[in-house]
């Protein structure tokens, strides 16, 4: 499977179905590009009239290419929707590896073409032929020239393909290709440029665990607007390779209306954001932004810590740097002593000594005092990471600072990156020199830290990857749509989960007895179906007594359904825990509970399974944190057990049905030893609108 | 005063001290510069020796200057800071407007250097003379080719002027300058340049104030790395002109670096935030940023309104640019029923005729179609800001695209802004042949929707300026630094502020008199001088009744002071009400107050004076708004009452001595109606520390 999606970027043999020679038509390009680019292998147009393209003879179908050892590996579609299907049958016939196919007029134009892409899929799944596409501008194989694509940037007068480390994955053609035309015109190399389009078969992130399996490939970047495929995503992570990824559509259109609250706020980006940074992937937030990181993935040295040196000789880079470090959570390392005693040998007295560390442009000038003062800073054990920031950078100054930064980056194996806050005609090489010397070069200070940050996150010691946790066997206890509260706490009882004690009060009479049975002090609940927002209808009675059960009773009866008498359980902390349903799967919440939960909406987020350690961690993303801690003096609750609620419920729910939403709400934790209770419980079926 | 700054930029006649012809020699750099980019009024060498300094006669001092109709206007002091003293003592007896001066070695070195900046401060101060730096690059009059300033941008064989109608003013030299050429390198012209370096009398904001008087002057953009001129921040908005400012120094950290820099303390960055957002100031998030909404405020339209019509080739791009008018405050245009079916006519089916709508390649390369489709969408009435975004864009299309984007804009007067997310060579000319035509053109989709979010926010529509608030004036009755929790609340009572009643009860024997007094239910508080957390140290008594109160009293005055017995006071909302001081002045402080202060870190900030309007808008801008209204079906809260409480504040504390602080903690705002009573109060005298 893997090996049929190599086809993409190494293919031996390609045919090029609807290939002509005729200028201006789209079927003419990825014959042009495999010749203009030097692509090796054999090149196969195939049209009906078997007229000669570009000098090459053409074959009426696919399975005529007389390819001399097996089938066509890659066949690139360039004819219209209409004709897709029987080009498809053609591929599956010749026993093609994988087809791409460039055409619009699929599922993205509605019903009729959803069904015409269904239709492909069935065929080329039968016959054993991966589907790229439909609407993609293609792939391309920039060792081998393989430019199996049509985008326009091929035609650039000026186009050069730039080869590199990282490969690129993008579910957007149009700007995707723009993306790589500005990494190429930047320098950043791309060995493995893949566009997926409409995804009927093959997506972005089966190519880029395909990727992944390159020997040379060092890094992913990749454009996505949908991530649905979590089991891809553990490959991808699992590489250990790093990823950024651009993730379009966070804004509120995309997101869907949830019946629980925790549905509501595990929906859409927030799982998104959840989900990759489970995953050790760090999320790009612009086009720029991911070529940015892209540029520091492809430096070879990874930082074995977050402890960041600036140097400048400007002090308003230092700060804006300064500000981007911690804005970045990175941190501004404090310098060992004997690094500011010897600094201060060198550095002028209108300098600064200290972290931004402000050589002046007098010692920039003089390439024996930079080099000291970089020896310096990059022996410091307390500096895992260097950012040099420059502003008016000018063709003096140029050798020297590329040299100097050169050597200390190899010798230490500490990255170096540079801001470079200038125009680029003051010195036009130096961009493409440092670069060269595995110094990524970036327009402002937050930018490169910000792709220092990036660096941290996803590689060495920055890079936490929860994977080992094993989802587990469920219990085989799976609650039904028409669960009363009560019957949904007691199977949480049973599966270990703590519940206040209590049962349904049928009659008057018995409503004291009730109270007395759960101690004398209770909670009385209307328990009516359809009532979802309890507190707000009165159907919540606390702290009833003996005395008070009758006339209580009476009152929530009057509401129509029946009553529920609950322990009544004071103090701790109120948190929220629940589990909703997202396209990655089932994703647990964490956060403050009870009207904390509305009011402040903060909450973390994991996509299933997590384990006790990575509960620990979202308690601590939130304020539940500091809540639990027991701020002002208020006794610590019970975190413990707070955490043993969250990994049991992540088990609890392996085997509920796909779509499901559990909201437990408030769980109350009681002070430290005492426990917590899961005071309020609701179900909401997979398909059950609210 | 106005008129000395003028010559920043519009100097008649300039004197260089300490100029020289010897390469390599700053002092020579003025001279050559003010001569190679054309500067017409008179330069006069300034040198012991009275050399030529290419080809200028020379002279031995300012004084000496042989200026035709006055004083030199501006002096540009190119000695090392030794000489400085000198030189400014010539400069106030020839009676120079401006002295610019250059040196570091002042107060950005330590002690020694303090003294000898407040030195020549007196001199000129007692002079009338103005000065500029020490520690500046200097200023550029771009229009009169006035290069005052040594910066070795302007030494670059390519570099240019690029003449504009924006001014730039900074406080860092190097970044400063660096930001210039970088403006320039996009052709985004700038027509005033001023580095105010260490600002021992000229500061940023006054400058700012100067050049909005300058009646070409459209906008203004500065960096700065401390506010503290409330007065001239009211000038610079009053102007009404759009203004942009990157204010570095928001962490920790980097505000360390800013005290060690300019030997200015930057303000607590939310006050920054707070105040420029008050005057109508767009904060800039780093330098490019800073220029992307410069090109912004170049264009001439403003919109009147938030609705944005994104426009595109690319579905990839449509929807960055919509996450992107989400994440920034603008909205996504719902067009009218008939633009959509009109574009319906023009568009295929694979594009879309929603907003973002997606014209497709095949009506962007079509003139005619392409133009109709923008006439559509810009004639919308719905529509009050046109973002349109391209990938690969070729020479082929340019033409096309440029012409029918300027026609639209020009015809609607609203504000067309244009991504273009390719590479630059594809289309060598595109980029400025859009910035001619009055469009301004960014690399990706969400920098374009950001400068237009910015243009709103500060022109037209989307223009907050706050300015005509009455400080009004005190009520004489100022605390004094030792006064007590209820001598306090006396004093705001008696500025018709709600407090709980009750009193100090002295002896154990009274405290159910005391009791009985506020209404038989009380609270009891130990008043312990230095006792700041009283609730922590157990002295603070809920809900204590005629009953309970000798022993409560007794325990509390166990606890070494007195005791209060005040109303006690039940159900509403805990608000926090507090005012700060700030380099910009007093800050008044909203938010949910209580337990929720402290986590969850939610409040709103105004500098003073504020108005009843300003309140609202800072209680909705925390989750107070919603807490006072009622979450989960509570009833609503007494919001005007809190709103008087804010405002009566800060016209209490008018003639209060600067720097104190007070702490209204919690402000309980009860159901509509009942008012609000401030249940405790903190008041921290200037100087005295926690």
């Amino acid at each position: 499977m893997e090996q049929a999606l190599r086809a993409l970027w190494s293919a031996r043999s390609i045919a090029v179905v609807g290939a002509t020679e005729r200028t201006g038509a789209l079927g003419r390009l990825p014959v042009e590009f495999l010749q203009r680019y030097g692509y090796q292998g054999a090149i196969y147009p195939v049209r009906p009239d078997g007229a000669e393209v570009l000098g090459l003879r053409s074959f009426p179908r696919v399975q005529d290419c007389p390819v001399p050892d097996g089938p066509v590996e890659l066949a690139m579609l360039m004819v219209g929707a209409e004709r897709v299907p029987t080009a498809v049958e053609d591929c599956v016939a010749a026993g093609v590896s994988t087809a791409v196919i460039c055409a619009s007029g699929f599922a993205e134009t509605g019903a009729s073409g959803i069904e015409r892409q269904q239709q492909i899929v069935q065929t080329a799944r039968a016959g054993g032929l991966r589907l790229v596409g439909p609407n993609t501008i293609g792939s391309v194989g920039v060792r081998a020239g393989q430019v199996t694509s049509f985008s326009p940037l091929f035609s650039g007068v000026e186009t050069q393909l730039v080869d590199g480390s990282l490969g690129f994955v993008t579910q957007s053609g149009a700007l995707g290709y723009g993306a790589v035309s500005l990494a190429f015109e930047r320098g950043l190399g791309l060995g493995w440029v893949v566009n997926t389009g409409n995804e009927a078969d093959v997506g972005a992130l089966e190519v880029m665990a395909a990727l992944a399996d390159e020997p040379d490939c060092r890094g992913l970047l990749a454009y996505v607007e949908s991530l649905d495929d979590i089991d891809r995503l553990r490959t991808v992570a699992a590489s250990g390779l790093p990823v950024a990824v651009l993730k379009a559509g966070r804004s509120a259109a995309g997101q869907r209306a949830a019946a629980s609250h925790t549905g509501a706020l595990a929906a859409g980006d927030r799982v998104v954001d959840a989900a990759l940074r489970q995953h050790g992937i760090v999320r790009a937030d612009d086009v720029d932004d991911l070529l940015d990181i892209g540029d520091a993935f492809d430096q070879p040295r990874r930082p074995s810590g977050p402890r960041v040196a600036v140097v400048t000789t400007s002090g308003g880079s230092g700060i804006l740097a300064a500000d981007a470090v911690e804005a970045h959570g990175l941190e501004l390392a404090t310098l060992c002593e004997p690094t500011s005693l010897a600094l201060a040998e060198i550095v002028p007295a209108y300098g600064s000594t200290a972290n931004p560390v402000d050589v002046t442009a007098t010692v920039m000038s003089n390439p024996e005092l930079f080099d000291q003062a970089l020896d310096l800073l990059v022996a410091d054990p307390e500096v895992d990471i260097v950012i040099a920031c420059f502003c008016v950078l000018t063709g003096r100054d140029v050798d020297g600072v590329v040299t100097s930064l050169a050597r200390v980056a190899q010798g230490s194996g500490k990255p170096v990156l540079v801001a470079r806050t200038g125009a680029e005609h003051l010195s036009p090489t130096a961009g493409s020199r440092l670069r060269a010397a595995g110094l990524p070069v970036y327009p402002t200070p937050a930018r490169a830290v910000r792709a220092a940050a990036a660096l941290h996150q996803v590689t060495g010691a920055g890079r936490r990857v929860a994977l080992g946790a094993d989802r587990g066997h469920g219990h085989g206890m799976v609650p039904h749509a028409s669960m009363s509260e009560r019957e949904l706490k007691d199977l949480l009882a049973a599966a270990g989960l703590p519940v206040p004690t209590g049962q349904l009060v049928a009659e008057q009479e018995q409503a004291g007895a009730g109270v007395a049975q759960v101690g004398g002090r209770a909670v009385m609940k209307a328990v009516v179906p359809g009532m979802t927002h309890k507190t707000e209808a009165g159907g919540v009675a606390l702290d009833v007594t003996v005395d008070t059960a009758e006339q209580t009773w009476k009152r929530l009866a009057g509401l129509g359904g029946q009553v529920l008498v609950e322990e009544m359980v004071d103090g701790g902390v109120e948190a929220l825990v629940g589990v909703a349903p997202s396209p990655l799967g089932p994703v647990v919440t964490v956060g403050p509970g009870g009207v904390l939960t509305e009011l402040f909406d903060d909450v973390a987020l994991r996509v299933l399974p997590v384990d006790a350690e990575a509960v620990e961690a979202m308690i601590d993303e939130t304020r539940l944190g500091a809540m639990l801690a027991g701020p002002r003096g208020a006794p610590s609750a019970d975190r413990d057990a707070l955490v043993r609620v969250v990994v049991e419920v992540a088990h609890l729910v392996v085997d509920w049905p796909d779509g499901f939403e559990l909201d437990l709400n408030p769980v109350r934790v009681l002070p430290v030893g005492a426990g917590a209770r899961i005071l309020d419980a609701v179900y909401v079926a997979p398909n059950e609108d609210d």
